[in-house]
């Protein structure tokens, strides 16, 4: 059976769990005090070129979510995000179990724009009840968003601009940063994004680790006692240093970059198949996730072979289902799947 | 200064004053075991034809929505809601620190209808990742909305046929619940509601009251260790006796459908009125709230003499305004309007 | 029946009656910016001789130390109390339900003092994982406590001068301040209080409202956005002018003073026959409340002809109750109860 | 530097790489649905000997902690622990932001026994206004405590006798679970723990895993959609294989039984050791944790050549500290140690 359904279901990079043997036997601090921590830090900081961020490591990606969004807004605040954000209703509750409401926009390609936040503040502070009502206090992007798809620079420079003029934090969620870095079609690195945002994360879970999510506080902004913030939401690691074990070895030669690259490619391929096939992309998309629009039948008899994620019923004969590739697809993979698409 | 701002700019019909006098000294439990609570609970189990239904007081609207909604759904829950809704943004945050997802749905007048609540909660178990989403568990309705309109009889069975199918709570916020009964377009009773809701509240603070709503749960419905649950939500009020007094004398004599019926003969005054002076009406009201569009130079005259309420920016020079009556409103007053209009 | 068994047991004084009808027509704007709040709110600074206070109104006690609470401290920060505190325990979860832990420290009379403080907190910083560890972050006294004790200048003096030294909020609870301000035994005065405290409250509720509390922040300490803090914690009542207008009432001519002294009083008259009849004391309280201890077979006939209020088993055979007086308690009352004892 | 401050300094078992190397490639499903989770579940429910059993996999302590109380009881809820339990203060406040409060009853040795539990809930039924308080609704208990103790089956059937009369939950924290069921001094199997609790867990990161506690419902209680409960809390990681694969590991041919062993083996030597010394003991502990009181001069020199835990201060001259051994603990270690005893 081939498996195209997402990228975390394989392990993790080899070079990792060589690294995990290796260090197996040294004893360290626990609680992120463990020297692969403090190294794996100063690595994302130099490829940020932010030397006063604050960089801390968390286990998922919902978990970093919460985290980050009851640490950095007011009790009862509200998160403005895309309508298909992930934060919308995909956290089984987490966001609001912080007391915070997700203001859901409408999303185009699984984006928001400047002109969307700035007018839904603008109308926010107009309304004569403003007083008593939810106020925006944060931007939550996903960069690749949920869809695959990128913010251009100048997109994420106007989202910049604009919460910095309305007093809104912006988080990026980069539960597939990696992806999004190396796609052939972004102009954003990640010193870009570690300028324009106050916050972000660095996927690890999807990119290539076993578990795990970088958090990027861009400009000294980490909440006051966030060793009691992550505690007390349950996601203080006792053996910290596997997180921070694990992002020293995808941030030491370029590791990380090399193996979502390798997703790139991959997804090309498959793209330039998927086109040769003659299928219908249900979006564009520059990154490691590639959705097309297939037809029920066609589907049941794929599902035989290959498993991909079922995405959305698009008409009652259609869905839409989505391939992904991750750090460990190979072009034998691509070679096979050639034959059932 | 002309006052139409809202219901509840005056203090309380005088025949509450009245009996708060006389009762004023005579020794009563706390905490809702008062003899004006157990009878008042008592005359609204009576009005609502449920004799098995329980009855309880609260204090004001928001509070009533967040002690109902945390009782009667699961922590990370979400409620189904016209985006329009009270609870969709409007109260501070109050449903959320509860962790709950409210689900603004597009509104139609203020309303949402069983066909939109239906597809919502299909769409939901359709999509193969739903466990990991906010489960919709509860569909919260205001009556009259706040836009003034109502829901008629067939409108509210296909909602409660879709609710008991989908295992969903329906929830009736009734803040302005008598404006709703006594107008002359509605075919929806006291009794209808209590047959088809879960649970709903009868608004005392907008309709005659200092503060207080009457909350019915209409088949026994009421959660487990209720009184702590108001309790830990600071909604226990030590004299409970000042919410029963209240709706004890409401709901002796007919009081609460008197007061409300003068409401709504007021409004269909002013209605007759802004017609016959021309007026453009924003939305179509049977109920105490009139809301009209006029240009912003004739808003800003009309300030000088009369308050009402702003509504939304229509475009660059229009804006819509409400007026709303009361139990208080004379036809003194709509005499005088007449001029400044 | 003789009624002794709380302060809460009846109305409010008439005065606030003759009040609400003087004022039950005149349109005012909700949510606490009505003329009567703002009044009040004059008088409350003036007689804390604090100018630069900022006050507010909610309606109960234990709302009030919830939103106090919640609004003045960090999410998991711990706040000391005495075991016997009322949020250690009496409210039903209100404490922790906004993610906070109350530390019941040994009470002495229901007081705790400032070396009990400070122990606590130089421990908790000693401990090399305090930063694992619920910070303490406020200290929470009652005043009268919940025995009907007081703290004595020189005690509230010292608490705080450790909170100020330990970063500790000081935050008095006065439910029953009246009667703490107007014992023969005590040296605090309201300046006092305002002086020596970060926020504390006057009670209403149990001093002769309806309903009612007034919060002080001291010295302009109110938290951002504290309107918003109110609605998310169900707390706003549209109609604030309840509130406002009552204490309005109460802090004019001095009521609050009068009617607390005359519960004074009342209890000095019924403690000295008590003393005379024998009782044996079960804590010496120089206010509102007498607490004694009496056998139970006792306690089952007095229950027959008067409501007191059951305090805790002694031992087997004896119970201590308690007797409270109130702003309505007459020497009638005293002498009709002199007959039972 | 010799390092004995605590059994989470070091990585894992190396089994358990070698078997992430074996498995690496492998395409598995995500969020717990992996064939490793299934399998170490069907190995756990048989060491168990509850074949009705329901086992979940959560990343750490807190974690499990906060998510089993959460889901195991009803929002403002109480949970009695000794008041040296973990999450009486430990925790940063992870169980109060779930709306919970601790009763930390007086501990012996670390442990609560079945009376103090009686009698805790006794009084508070017995308190007339027990509905406006804190209710107990759980019992949390560690084994081994957080001193190293252990309770007898006497003593754990003696708390399940009275959780079960008196409507209790009862939940046991195994952090260190291992170390307890190994020890030379018990009586208490993992069987009966499964037979004697309602939840439980055997604890991975402190017994040889990199990260990871089972938790076992043991009478098919597992709370209703748990899977979006741990979502919720950020606890669901997306390769929730790293878990499964680590217990499949632990429970296959008694490796966490002959790991845990080893630990008590080298805690008993050390224990000789520091007896032959003269050491004075702080605690009598039969499992992997040692507590001696040393004077701070010897502590500091100590310091210089092997790290131990700092516990508490004794007097003004001694401290108490705490040696743990662990899985990975060699006879070498000891022999090393005894050097600089």
């Amino acid at each position: 059976m081939l498996s195209f359904e997402s990228d975390y279901t394989t392990g993790c990079h080899p070079m990792i769990l060589e690294r995990l043997s290796e260090t197996n036997l040294i004893s360290q601090p626990g609680y992120g005090f463990d020297e692969y921590c403090l190294s794996a830090a100063e690595k994302i900081k130099k490829e940020c070129g932010c030397p006063d961020a604050e960089v801390e490591f968390l286990a998922g990606g919902t978990q970093t979510n919460q985290v980050v969004i009851a640490s950095m807004t007011m009790d009862g605040d509200g998160i403005i995000s895309a309508d298909t954000g992930h934060i919308n209703g995909h956290e089984a509750g987490a966001i609001e179990l912080t007391g915070h409401k997700v203001f859901g926009l409408k999303h185009t390609d699984g984006k928001i724009s400047a002109s969307q936040v700035s007018d839904f503040v603008d109308a926010y502070y107009a309304d004569a009840n403003f007083e008593h009502m939810v106020r925006p206090a944060m931007v939550y992007i996903s960069h690749p968003t949920e869809y695959g798809t990128l913010y251009s620079k100048k997109e994420l420079s106007e989202l910049s601009t604009v919460c910095r003029e309305k007093n809104l934090v912006l988080f990026l969620d980069g539960a597939r940063l990696g992806y999004g870095l190396m796609s052939y079609k972004t102009d954003v690195s990640l010193k870009d994004i570690a300028a324009l945002t106050d916050v972000f994360y660095i996927g690890g879970t999807k990119v290539g680790a076993l578990c795990g999510e970088a958090v990027v506080f861009t400009h000294s902004g980490k909440p006051e006692r966030f060793l009691a913030r992550k505690k007390q939401r349950g996601a203080l690691l006792a053996k910290g240093r596997l997180l921070g074990l694990q992002f020293d070895t995808l941030f030491t030669d370029g590791l990380y970059y090399k193996i979502a690259r390798n997703a790139i490619d991959r997804a090309e391929d498959l793209k330039a198949l998927l086109v040769k096939k003659g299928y219908k992309f249900f979006m564009d998309s520059p990154t490691n996730q590639q959705f097309v629009v297939v037809d029920k039948k066609k589907y049941e008899e794929m599902k035989k072979v290959v498993r991909t994620g079922f995405w959305e019923n698009v008409d009652k004969d259609h869905v839409a289902i989505r391939f992904a590739t991750s750090w460990c697809t190979t072009k034998e993979d691509i070679e096979a799947i050639e034959e059932v698409l």
